[in-house]
């Protein structure tokens, strides 16, 4: 089928490839024009859509796609549907999914997994949205899901893509600080010369034995000991609006928050919440005065 | 090759008869008369067996083990071999080769994931010892494992077979923790209709891909909701070791550890510690009592 | 000095005494007619007022708040100062004061602590707003303060009154689990037969003496042991709001978050996430089925 | 009364000031010559105490209170009295008391708090042992202890003096880091100028005034904004036995546990585990490469 999409990045043009590959007409735009875009502008590619047209927005969330959801309202028309298949926040989906409705135009949100191994083993879709509107754009999630009975969920209701593609990144930020502490502490340990050797062992076998297991035994063999990489990770949203979503719930998610909080602490070279501690550790102790010579050295608290 | 084995519960049966199946001759004792075994005493069994002997220990860690390793000791003679399958903390294993090693006697801990599929899958083999000892038993430890490159790690001398085990379990606790708290956040959503169905489509295409996930979508297909299970999990000495490990060696573990509290909060019918939250706001904040008609409940604090 | 104050519940009721009785003139109102109020409308009260008037609101937080807000703009006149003295979210505040400073009404946001003892050894303040309107209303804050030198602080511009509140707040819900986590320790070891009395002998000379301390050995004076009590608490706002912003600043807060999330848990009759654990737990181990009679029972995984 | 005092430190040259000047005769020995010692070894000290002795041990846990308690037991006899009043873990107790008992040497243990502050505003105790040899000693406890009816406890048998100071330092970890992650908040948003202001005016009529709050506004009064302190703490023993101790009884300990955690981090200049973080993140999405002049980097994952 015919598919309009908004942004040719990474993501975006890996989507493109695979889609097209399995016969489908992309017709791709990126305000970028060195991009390998089919139109030039939002207008020359919905004017190459016949109706009712179906485009994906792969932007960054936020602004940009807000813009444009924004831009693509003012040239479709009743009947068409947009999808976001970006990393939007659940809540921005009701909002465009309210406004759009008022001009006739459906809209689907769609979540996605894969990264970049995603071109050539299939992305994994949760969707969120009305059947009609999910049924539209079928034919697409199908060639972009990996072979096989899962890799395609539709969620919910408008928002339940993204709200699902959320919970999704929390489990992943759990389960790799599991792997990470784990790994620490086999480095910790004069026990075990080679915690890269244990972590290849483990692929095959055992209880934890994951895709994201598989990507660290990857990258220790590109960089024994991850020597090279520095202990510094950023969050992208999804993290945080999981916790958000957890107190909204009153649901108690320590391992997730936790994973959250270790990301915060890498990007400190120092923190200032551990300043108060040493600060009070020498108020009423005197921590930071040895006394020399001493037998006696019991630390006072 | 032969080997002597004690202990045929529900995995050393299962282990005994992979490895029947691949051709060794396995002398199986438990004390339990009722069991398959093919000796009536630890005596018989080592009778049985051709020196050097291999004999591999399948027994709850603790005080079994203990007691069946230094009954062992009275009929073994140098030269022999006792390898501890069981879950053994990693420092039981230091204290054993080391009352051994005056008999020669060589000692091999082994950590053996793979659970009830083992039988079939093959069991993952993280193993501790000298190179000698270790390839005594290499025969036994290759039909065990799973077929492929990995599921073996000889992860270094006594005692590594064990601390490898203890933090693959800290990890697996860490990891199921982060699966659920996701489930029980999609649960709490009214978006998601259908958190098992989103489960099982994360088997394919998604980050956060893994046998535990799969796990999950057999218990969900059998038991929809989990409504059948009840919220309560015991823990089984490793998730506690690893914390203790991580105190020692001083490496933060806030995933698994969490993970580790969890568990114990859900053996609680109530927190003592959330008594003494509630009588703290009961006595700053007489929040047990309401002002019923006034406009003004302003929280107090 | 004049003040018309809404809302005469516990707190406002108590603020209202001790302005009273430190010779200010204070015209309240409460929706309750059964109040103790002074006016029967914010019209009265209003009209009982010399401009330039003073109207401290105490009312819940949220709806109830706006509401009052919205009601007394248009009721008020330039030059007149509204104090939200409630526990309001700090971006309410914000919003508050642009919408009010249109009609050239001042703003001032005040977190106020101390609970049911304020009356009599009076109250923190912590109050955000211009100069100018933080001064219009200085002889109230100084009366409603505690004696001494603290108790009052003008923490920022418009909501950081609330902002600084909420974090006290925060700070209190992890103090009050330390002591808690300490609490239950203690009961749960054989080697302390009073828990009680080991908090009672803390109040003197130990580091962690506090009036947190003070509170919870007048709880145990009550009810020894904390028998009487349900181990279930409630949460207000301000820690759920210091979570948020705590992410939103990618500020690490494991403590307050942890208490936070125990009392979450505190709620819940049963873990929904610790199902997911037990229905692991079954599938790879059999965990449920034991094996009677036999020495092997070590537990898979 | 007389008392034998070993280790004259910073605590024990304290302690034996704040009793000399209440009227007991203090004999000091410490293996520094250049100490203001009365003996100059434990046999000048015990031979200058009329029996039955009471001996006081004052120095570092573990191996040298471990040595001092067993040089002891070599020149003290029957009847006498040993007490710990350094920051030993209450399993040694347990241990020096099973030794001691053989002799017919009656053995307390007592935790000490109060610091440096100490000398003058008196010790909290925490002292476990039998009847009879609390009682022993009750007039030196008393001289160290406060004025008032707080600060001394007797609070179980051997070991539960130590126990007890264990879980008071446990608190005082929680304490201590939800004060330091509420400061960290408050200079991470702009509403707040001072942070330092803030917490000088919670030291009245707030929840959350503590001597701990008094330590750190002195502390912020020499160095305003903690510019000149390094985020860095030493952890001292009784933080991570408390959480030993918690796993042992099955308690779940998160606030304590994290603040225990924060300091081990705080002294990593960088976290392994954030490499395995970081090098997943690469794996998956790429992370680290950008696709410069393009509209859609959506994050992969």
């Amino acid at each position: 089928m015919q598919l309009g999409l908004v942004g040719l990045g990474k993501m975006g043009g890996n989507m493109a490839q695979r889609l097209r590959s399995d016969g489908h007409e992309v017709i791709g735009y990126d305000r970028n024009p060195e991009s390998n875009r089919s139109a030039a502008s939002l207008e020359e590619m919905v004017a190459a859509l016949s109706a009712p047209r179906v485009v994906w927005v792969m932007v960054p969330s936020g602004a940009p796609t807000r813009a444009t959801i924004a831009d693509l309202a003012k040239v479709l028309e009743a009947g068409d549907l947009i999808i976001d298949g970006g990393n939007s926040r659940y809540t921005d989906d009701q909002m465009h999914a309210k406004d759009l409705v008022e001009q006739g135009i459906k809209y689907v949100d769609a979540g996605v997994s894969g990264g970049v191994w995603g071109l050539t083993e299939g992305y994994a879709l949760m969707v969120g949205g009305d059947d009609d509107a999910v049924a539209m754009a079928q034919p697409i999630f199908d060639s972009l899901k990996p072979a096989g009975a899962g890799g395609f969920v539709h969620a919910g209701p408008v928002g339940a893509g993204h709200f699902t593609k959320m919970v999704h990144n929390g489990i992943e930020y759990g389960m790799m600080q599991a792997y990470a502490e784990g790994y620490e502490l086999l480095q910790a340990t004069d026990l075990v010369p080679s915690p890269d050797a244990v972590f290849s062992s483990w692929q095959q076998g055992t209880v934890i034995r994951s895709w994201l297991l598989d990507l660290l035994v990857l990258a220790v063999a590109d960089d024994p000991g991850l020597e090279q990489v520095r202990g510094y990770a950023q969050d992208s949203g999804e993290g945080r609006w999981t916790i958000e979503a957890a107190i909204e719930h009153a649901v108690p998610m320590p391992v997730i928050t936790a994973a959250l909080f270790a990301r915060f602490a890498s990007r400190q070279t120092e923190s200032p919440a551990m300043k108060v501690i040493a600060a009070l550790r020498n108020q009423f102790g005197g921590h930071a005065v040895g006394t020399a010579g001493s037998t006696t050295d019991v630390p006072v608290s």
